[in-house]
């Protein structure tokens, strides 16, 4: 399958391209990028410097084409997309938008990224990427809006209580912390070391992008109407989230009896796995798992349910990887079956 | 004021030596430690070798007397203060203990702790040293049950609202973390570097010893019996507290008129910082400051109260300084109001 | 390739495990550890949690056999590797010893290592793993002594120089630094967080064993008795060494000359490459490489070559598993070639 | 004594604030800069909200009689400073200058700094800030040039040997690290936490502005042409510099001797502490000390000297602290006892 990245010079587009390679059956035939246009992506990033790749490209359809490109990573941020996709409206190839341009309606986009959204009819026909949720749609999709990377830790956890109905939809609190590599390459306050380093900052509260897309993703797959609490965290680490969430059940379990009901509902799935140990971030970096934790309470009532994930996986790279296995036909797993990078 | 330390190697000691150096009105006269007597703290930790520590010596009541103490920070870990205490129970200094052998009576004690309790005549006649909370109490007291690190910065949070009644005292959803000091200095996997660097761990979830704490300070100031769900977090840096609070609250302000309100409420302390920003735990680093920030979401109906501190200094040192200026009558803030350390 | 780890539990043997899973002609038949025999693997690195490892065993010959066994990785620490290549003298099959005890004549090793060494006929037959520089040896041996992590950085930039005769081999001054996996996974205070975080140490200044090792494979390769003036630092960092050396040149040449000989140098080398940049850690972490960068100054006359790898992988396991598939016929990068972990 | 910070809002200010508030004699009359000219420095860092400052002004000659300024420290970026070295030619007042701008002559600064020195005749009044050699100096200077960070640390540890020239003077090889503060504050790919965290760079090497400054101190205060060979290294902590520096020794002396010689050297200097351990940043952290450990070698020849500083203390704001107290007249070491943060 041949693979063509736009927005090539990312941190998201850096992943991909590392977790491409080692990919049997995709191919990058084209990496674009309008900013740097003409330069060199292994000047760029020196470290890759023993792979052949043609110079960064301009966006053009032509280009495509010329290449033979057949499959299509969109690495670029929300509300940059918006322009290539309304490019490709046409194209007949795959599309893979890691950015959120397609996960929320135009009312619900402009109102939360604050900003104009991509044309309606195109975000119609995509479909939300959250692998294990979405499948068979996923399978038949020319367009995947690839999922937030607080939406997928967040929604894997909570998605199976609510379908089953043994939780109530409110409220629902969330607190999760995040990597430095979650806020991109771009230069901030926030992503100075100096700032970073020895510190952990709350952000975006209650304003956070990925509140809608959680709720509109549970409204759809459930049919209830949840409202989620949701407070995001910087902590000093470059990859990984941990989503902490407090629960209200309906129905009386110890917690092995919630672990093990936990550990039937996914058992078939390659990249979730419940947790019978305290949950860390590190037992997930570098792979595409999902770690799910149960612990229940008699004292409050509470269940509270612990997921993390690779940001730069899970949450973006790898979820797309797996998303495009589905596809194109593959195995689901195939070229994300790497262990987690403990030390 | 004549100051001996019992637990003298250990972090908190080390916090404490710095801090009393830097102290106008006490001055250490004695460093105790039964497993390191006669050695040197300066052998110890060489970083101090430019001062004068006398040897470190065993723990007897003769000693304490020879040097001439009047006041003794016990800097042994729970468990370990019991011995102490029940050896003072006579004498007739001032005693701030550290650890949490004071804080809980006989029974949560024993539950939450899983040791043996202090005699429960001499808990009976400690003084919680919340200090903002219990001024007049501690001016008059000789024994300080010093707060717990995550129950400080839970309790100055909260009490304000749960005093004056404004938000339910059921559910309050409380998710915090840690810097790696709060492990103390002992050597587990959680605290070996490659473990816990690029990491974050969620631990002692429904069991943590503060819950008890934070609950029965609640009662005992406000009345009420809140029930906490509680989760708490170790993140890579060295110091620092992050705790974000979910509450309902009883009557309708804004988010404005909510900091406000919090604002009036703390006026006068000179260690409590009403926080217009986003919070981070670097805004207190290095000092004795508590900083609230309080945000109000009219979508979900709750209020988010975010508490930060240095576990080292208002969650233990600092605090523990703060209890002696008050029993010693010594303005509340000597020694204690250095700036944060941003860098 | 049947393969057995023995120190099953370490980190070595965690990246050995980790991977042996992506390559695509070694398997694990065998995890042995004397310490954790019937332990699972998967209970102590839960991380691992979805593969089927059978239990941790004792070591035995009959073992060996019993699974097949082809080749063994001894994961072990110096010192303890000893007592199993001793046990594996007669023994059949292929052995990669990571630790340091075959890697020096009886007399330096007990001199730089303080311990009995091993069997010295058992030291006669191995051959030194540093596959750049010992390719047709390491093809046709049953038993390699692995190099050390600092000695293959800085070996990789030294003997181009060296064997070509165009710097001094005295004086060689080196200041490298390590990350903490180098220090293993047992406690100390130097591996605990609190004191590794935000620190840089030196250690075992003119004492690290690693200086006889470079200092005799520079004597058997070019036949010159180079003396290494060397320290060694510990960075708080998980992975990667960077080793900076300062060299007397016999010959003229401008910077990009050296850099060009070099490049010519080292040209058909998969795992070698020459940065034109300014050199940093991340640029081989997760990967094989050893990036070298060369600078030359007329001011001080000198040139520096600085010389990084990661310390797990062309430091350690990445060099095994290339050595392996020398051993093996296999294709010398085979299951090796994954890109930097940049992010 | 009424103090000014010209450049108010850098690193180098927030330091000089925090350190300024707590000495008993200096006191800020006015913050200036021109770039946040009428903003507040409370908003810009919140952590600051305790403390009443009057808001940043722009620089004039007028407004420093206005609010009585006695003692201007400039906190202002290399190239910068220099302009307000010429307005302020005339005043009369004491000026410490942190940049760079004052440390070398005309020539060698504009070869080195690549950009115009300031007026050679401002240069020529300066005074080299190197508290404990040029002591005598300071006390009766009105300017003083504040020496670099990395000179500090490597001139404390080189001068006693070349005073007494007892190394030679060619070749010193010195290999050397910095936290990231030391890069100020300004944004870029190498202080994007992404980037240098889990990551070690080689930076400047044989351009690193330093050289000179080293060199030309070693020329006035021994009269010796040393030629330094200078690697620095950027590595992910805040706070901290170590400099390893490999010599050549004249005389034979034991380690010991050694060591004991270097102590009795600087017995009476407040600041500078014989450290027998290995060395560490950790052990100067916060505080105004240089620690300097010696090792000899009977096998190479070589003396290997370590000094580690804090580059915000000892190497910026604490000399300067420390030049101000001589200038002034007051105990030398006031306001600069505080212990290491060793936590």
């Amino acid at each position: 399958m041949k693979c063509t990245i736009i927005g090539a010079t990312g941190y998201t587009a850096v992943e991909l391209i590392r977790m491409i390679e080692q990919h049997p059956h995709l191919e990058i035939v084209s990496l674009v990028s309008d900013s740097k246009a003409t330069e060199s992506i292994t000047e760029i990033y020196t470290f890759m410097n023993k792979k052949n790749y043609s110079l960064l490209r301009e966006f053009s359809l032509a280009h495509l084409e010329e290449v033979g490109t057949e499959l299509i990573f969109l690495a670029t941020p929300s509300g940059i997309s918006k322009q290539y996709l309304e490019q490709l409206k046409d194209w007949k190839g795959k599309v893979i938008d890691l950015s959120g341009d397609l996960r929320l309606d135009q009312i619900s986009y402009e109102h939360w990224y604050e900003k104009p959204a991509v044309e309606p009819m195109i975000q119609a026909t995509a479909t939300y990427g959250l692998s294990e949720w979405n499948r068979e749609a996923i399978k038949t999709s020319r367009l995947i809006a690839n999922p937030g990377c607080y939406a997928t830790a967040v929604l894997l956890g909570l998605l199976p209580f609510l379908k089953e109905q043994v939780i109530e939809p409110v409220p629902i609190i969330i607190h999760a912390s995040s990597g430095l590599s979650g806020a991109g390459k771009s230069f901030s306050e926030q992503t100075h070391h100096v700032r970073s380093n020895e510190n952990m900052r709350l952000y975006k509260m209650n304003r956070h992008q990925h509140i809608p897309e959680i709720e509109s993703v549970i409204q759809t797959v459930t049919g209830q109407d949840a409202i989620v609490s949701f407070a995001t965290h910087l902590i000093p680490i470059n990859r990984g989230i941990m989503a902490t969430m407090t629960l209200t059940p309906r129905i009386n379990k110890s917690e092995t009896q919630w672990r093990e009901w936990l550990q039937a509902f996914y058992e078939n799935e390659p990249f979730v796995r419940i947790n019978g140990n305290d949950p860390e971030i590190k037992s997930v970096v570098g792979s595409n798992y999902c770690d799910l934790t149960i612990y229940a309470d008699a004292r409050t009532g509470h269940l509270t349910v612990v997921s993390v994930i690779d940001n730069m996986q899970k949450g973006a790279v790898g979820q797309a990887i797996q998303n495009a296995n589905l596809m194109c036909g593959y195995e689901e797993a195939l070229g994300l079956t790497q262990q987690p990078l403990f030390i």
